[in-house]
């Protein structure tokens, strides 16, 4: 199953994409929020579906990001070997995990807002999970039972503030706009091997990553188990797993960085696309 | 006026202290949340107080955290100069800033509970903002107007998770108790000057930080203004603005870290104080 929030921002109504098509599910589901991803909510979801008649929708609808704000959105840094390499930095041994603010959070295809002061706002296409159960101390073995399904991720990132302004990457990672999450969430059952996805960027149409999943140093169950050591996940919550090589800060002879009118899409295999337009503060 | 939640774990109501005694809420108020916090509820909770009769609580009732959970709890690290010396740290040019999950916050006399494969679980005493406007590129002189009120917070923080797992503080601050708020928040009005408020704390009744926020490195209005650069702030929103000199690292010749068994005491002026016994995971 895929699930789509729609509508106007703040006010967006819960959906289904059946085939190609969007269909409304608000009067099944209240919101795609903890309460909603704790139980049985998907399942009971796909049975009141398969039985009634749905309303469908007109695809030109803006879409939100797929669920409600989350209680956290952690990050793991570094995931990737060529995305190591192309910062100058070591392979982690371990997990780097990082926070960024759930007020980040916008639709798949809404406008990325450059904040002010910022010189060094640069992209990551990145595969999101979403917990579908409290995760504490959970085995990699067990890390799937905790899943409720993946999205697409821009992982937007201010250099500068990330790493020039004196400690803790999350005070680049937070501005508004700067995780535009979906366009949907599929269910875990629709991805077949989410350690084998492809997944790709462009700026202005140039192919900037090109990446697979399959290249992660630590893969899906890993860090879920990985994180589930340190906090407690809750029904919701998304973990961003990381971005391949390609991003703004590690283009040679010299870093490339976003500006007002540039134009970004990104996707991942079975996950669908998204796109933003890059605006400046005003 | 002093906000408290009182009750059973999750089961939290609204409640305030009026000289020495509680009273619930609860028909006035639905939760001190987002909601509550952004709008002109304190000052019509105020009202609502004057023209009523409350209900009084016994006071041996659990006390929660004064407030739901938050969207993001935004930390200031190294802000105490002598806390700066302490860990060997050079003093920051500009704040440090990290996060700490809001699944990690308890009620301020709840049991903190060691992580698994912990060894250096440590204390901070530490002044929490508590934000009562939407904050976005705020100037340090309207900081003010964006502040509800303070609560007590001790910081607890793992060590060894913090820096020797490869990177990003939240590692070490986001396990579940490491967050007990309160006994109250007190409303911005009860606090005269919050820049110049005594800050304590005891470990099995040994006194280990005894320190002042008039020592801040970065006061009040500038912390507000200055994560407002990076992020948008929610009402209900909390910011721990860090800890003075006596944290367990930094005791000498030894570090010393806490053991199940071991009680923590400790208050702000002006802001109550709350006790905690360690105990072990089980």
């Amino acid at each position: 199953m895929k699930l789509i929030r729609y509508g106007a921002e703040g006010q967006e109504k819960p959906g289904v994409i059946i085939g190609e098509k969007y269909y409304d599910v608000s009067h099944l589901v209240n919101e795609y929020d903890e309460q909603f991803f704790s139980g049985n909510a998907i399942e009971e979801l796909k049975q009141k579906i398969a039985e009634g008649n749905l309303q469908e929708i007109n695809k030109d609808v803006r879409l939100g990001a797929p669920l409600a704000r989350p209680s956290k959105i952690v990050c793991v840094g570094l995931n990737y070997k060529d995305h190591a390499a192309e910062t100058n930095m070591p392979i982690p041994s371990e997990p780097i995990l990082f926070f960024k603010a759930t007020s980040a959070i916008v639709g798949p295809d809404d406008d990325v807002i450059i904040p002010k002061n910022s010189t060094k706002t640069d992209w990551e296409v990145e595969l999101a999970i979403i917990i579908g159960k409290k995760a504490s101390y959970v085995e990699p073995e067990d890390a799937f039972d905790h899943i409720a399904g993946y999205a697409l991720h821009n992982d937007y990132s201010e250099r500068a503030f990330q790493i020039e302004r004196n400690g803790q990457w999350v005070k680049g990672k937070s501005a508004d706009t700067f995780a535009p999450i979906g366009p949907f969430i599929a269910t875990k059952d629709e991805i077949e091997n989410v350690n084998n996805l492809k997944l790709w960027l462009k700026v202005n149409g140039t192919l900037m990553q090109n990446g697979n999943t399959s290249n992660f140093i630590f893969d899906v169950a890993y860090i879920v188990s990985y994180i589930s050591q340190f906090m407690t996940l809750l029904p919701g919550d998304v973990i961003s797993t990381g971005t391949p090589a390609g991003v703004g800060m590690g283009q040679k002879p010299k870093a490339w960085y976003l500006q007002p009118g540039d134009v970004v899409e990104l996707g991942i295999e079975g996950l669908g696309t998204s796109k933003q337009n890059i605006k400046s503060y005003s």
